[in-house]
């Protein structure tokens, strides 16, 4: 289950009008992109180079999955917090976590799970992460976030 | 896991330009919203009415959670089919499977199982699901939806 | 012309990667609700309710016309100030006009003019605009803004 | 004006639940995308290629205009006609016409003139529109587009 306390990192976002459908709250679609705007500014926190470049360079990260779960609806206006944190790396895969609340904290308005895989961009098959990702998510979530290393494959 | 056959209703969504991202694929947010365009689809074919009267009318239809899958990417002007299907409808909560596939159904693009509850408007809690839906979905799925009825209850 | 100097209600936005299309630049329907998200902004700085309630209310005000000029291309990541004024209020109508800039506002990126009308939400008619909106704006704007009273109607 | 019997192509758009706003009318900012939606289907119609090879490669087309007038609502679920007509190419420029319409080209939703130019890419300053472009929308429009022919400028 998500841990509340394991957030380290969370920006606002206030509902924009056309983010609000017709039933007057805002459409399921919007918090997998208020989710994975904070995911992009989790990771430009840590250190990580998030740009079209560098998603066409060495290693491209594509999404695989997501989970989302909506608890409460929010509506036009509203502010928002949004928390990200990276829960597990594993050899070629990472997971981060987000969840949305409002009124300070005190309504959680929805849960997500993202599941991602690195990719060699010439193969297009999975690829080890590398060390120097593995250490500014460390730097940051330390005990917080299971890290397997590559250098544990080596011994 | 998701069974192919069980899926009797498609619908074509062609990807328009902007619904691309930098990285020239179908940014992972629309294939929600096909999922959904597909489950209306699907549902005015059944025969229910899907309107905003009958939204905030005697019962109130929220989505709680979306699991979705991605598989591989779609590209602009990509014909996409979309197949819907209940998988099952118990006392207030129903569940619908979508998957898209490309290429004549050779290529699996992205998966997607979506829960929804059943609400009474005036109080905003669960709410058992009427016999008419449930009559509507059998008649077009048979055995391949799990129903369990209400009448079953009173027995 | 639209008069730079005019304009004294400035957001930032910062551009979302799912708001970049394939050639790397804001889609051009973004920059359309960047403009809209800052005139809900400036109407709420000057007091005016902007709510589904107030909407739905004694008065609706629909958009009628939307003017875009495309001066410079926004990417991923930067920051966008957007700026708005009223240019005009008259019977039943007004104006807004909207400039989006970048880089401390070394670069414009787009401008936009937005006219709407003033409905009586039973008939769909146009409907005289009341004093108490053209006295919030006038307390912002002051001569910035054409103001046409109606009590000068009286007259 | 836009000249309705000058239109020769249409595609239909069924409007979905998540392009319609609080007031039960489809966003403002959704117009927009079905006219370029229609555009591109026109162009293709018309053998021009469409696709993120062409736009990076000899020419690049960028909008710098578009003008939208709102004419009456659309709603939920509603089925579109969408038409597009090329009004005019000049030496390094072009501007399309839209209409979408419903119930059968009773009603008049909005209308759309959106002005585009050829843009070298290697120095992003107007280019020449080929004669091979000239002719594909002449084939199609005959007398009904302006055409400036570049050959002309030789004489």
């Amino acid at each position: 289950m998500i841990d509340r306390k394991k957030f380290k990192h969370t920006i606002q976002i206030r509902v924009r009008n056309y983010e609000v459908d017709w039933q007057g709250i805002v459409h399921n679609g919007n918090y997998l992109l208020y989710f994975e705007a904070a995911r992009i500014e989790y990771l430009k926190h840590l250190g990580v180079k998030v740009d079209m470049k560098s998603i066409q360079g060495e290693g491209k990260v594509v999404l695989v999955r997501n989970e989302i779960d909506y608890e409460s609806p929010a509506y036009f206006d509203e502010l928002l917090e949004v928390s990200t944190r990276m829960s597990f790396i594993r050899d070629s895969s990472f997971a981060m976590e987000g969840i949305i609340e409002k009124n300070g904290g005190e309504i959680l308005v929805a849960r997500n799970v993202a599941y991602h895989v690195w990719l060699d961009p010439r193969t297009d098959r999975p690829k080890t992460i590398g060390d120097d990702f593995r250490k500014l998510v460390q730097a940051f979530e330390s005990t917080d976030c299971e890290i397997s290393w590559t250098s544990m494959n080596v011994w």
